[in-house]
C-alpha cells in the first residue's frame, strides 16, 4: 500500500505561518534542499485543503507542485464550486473515505500538505503512516498550527533526527497503527 | 545575572499532560537522569503556577523540590489564600516583577516549571533564557499545553540537540533577546 506522509517545516511551538500567514522565518540550506529533493522524488500525490490551496497561490509556491504533471493534486473542501487551478482536482466528498481508497491505487507515496485540519481528520483514521518535520529555531507565538486537537493518543517511532547548521532540527517518524483502529468486516 | 530556564517533558504535539492529566507516555533512561542531575545542581530556585503545583501534589513528585532545602521554590497564585506545602512560599504580586528582582539576586539558576501560562508571561517579558525539551515519540492530541499563543516572536539559538535510544529527542536552546514585531500599517 502506499504510504502516506505528513510534514513540512514547523516552528518549535508548532506553527506553521505566523499570525499573518507570513513564512519569513523559514531557512533555507543544501540540507533541506536534498531532503526535499529526495523527498519529491518519491511521491506522486499531494492532498490539500482548500486555506492551504489559498495560501500556496497567494506566495506562488504551488507551482511545483501544480506544473508538474507527474504530481497529481487533489484539493479537498465541502463546497463543491471552490474554484481550483488547472491540474488540480476538487474533492468535496469525504476526505479519509478518499484518502483510504487512493491508499489502496497503484502509484507513489502521496502528501498531505499544509495546516492541521486535514491532517487531523486522517490521523484520527489512521490514515498517516509517516510524518517529519524540520523545526525552527523559533517560537512564533500565534498563526497556523501544524496539529489540531485529536479524539486519541497516537504512538510514534522515530525513524531520522539530524540538526542542520542553521538550528534546524529535522525529525521523521513513523507513524504506529492506533489501537483504535481495529476494524470489523463489514 | 541569574540564568532562568523554562523545559521538560513534552510530547510532539507539545502538550506535557494528556486531557485526563496523564503522564504514563514519560520515558525514562540513564541519558535523561544524568540531564536532570546535572540541571538540579545549576538550580536553587524553582517557580510555578498554582495549576502546576496541584499537579505535582497529586503525583507526589514535588517531593524533591519541597524537601529539598537546598531549592527555594516559589508558588504563583492571584488568590493570596491559596494553600501551600511547607517549604514553598506563595506569591501573588505580579509574578514578572518578582522574577525580574529575583534574576537580580545572587544565586544559581532558576526554574520555570510547568505548563505554558506562567511561562507566557515571562517570555512576553524577555525573562527566559533558555529553554530545554525532552520531545517524546507520541502525539498526545490534548491535553496541557506546553507553549501558549503569545504576543510576539521569539527567536532561538540551538545549544545542543541529542536523540535517546527510546526515541526522545533531547533539544536545548537559547532564547534571543524579544523584538517586538512592528505591527505593519495597512
Amino acid at each position: 500500500m502506499r504510504k502516506v506522509t505528513f510534514g513540512g517545516a514547523n516552528s518549535l511551538d508548532n506553527f506553521i505561518a505566523d499570525d499573518k500567514g507570513r513564512l519569513d522565518w523559514l531557512m533555507w540550506g543544501k540540507e533541506v534542499a536534498e531532503i526535499n529533493k529526495d523527498y519529491w522524488q518519491s511521491v506522486d500525490t499531494i492532498l490539500m485543503g482548500r486555506k492551504t490551496l489559498e495560501a500556496a497561490l497567494k506566495m506562488n509556491a504551488g507551482s511545483m507542485a501544480f506544473g508538474d504533471g507527474n504530481i497529481k493534486c487533489y484539493v479537498f473542501s465541502r463546497n463543491p464550486k471552490t474554484p481550483v487551478p488547472d491540474g488540480v482536482e476538487l474533492i468535496s466528498d469525504d476526505a479519509c473515505q478518499f484518502l483510504a481508497s487512493l491508499k489502496r491505487r497503484k502509484g507513489k507515496d502521496i502528501c498531505v500538505m499544509g495546516g492541521g485540519d486535514l491532517a487531523r481528520s486522517f490521523f484520527e483514521a489512521g490514515l498517516i503512516d509517516e510524518i517529519g518535520f524540520n523545526i525552527h529555531p523559533v517560537l512564533l507565538g500565534a498563526g497556523a498550527r501544524l496539529f489540531y486537537e485529536m479524539d486519541h493518543r497516537i504512538n510514534l517511532r522515530l525513524i531520522e533526527c539530524r540538526t542542520f547548521e542553521n538550528g534546524c532540527v529535522f525529525v521523521k517518524y513513523q507513524v504506529e497503527k492506533p489501537r483504535r483502529q481495529k476494524k470489523t468486516k463489514k
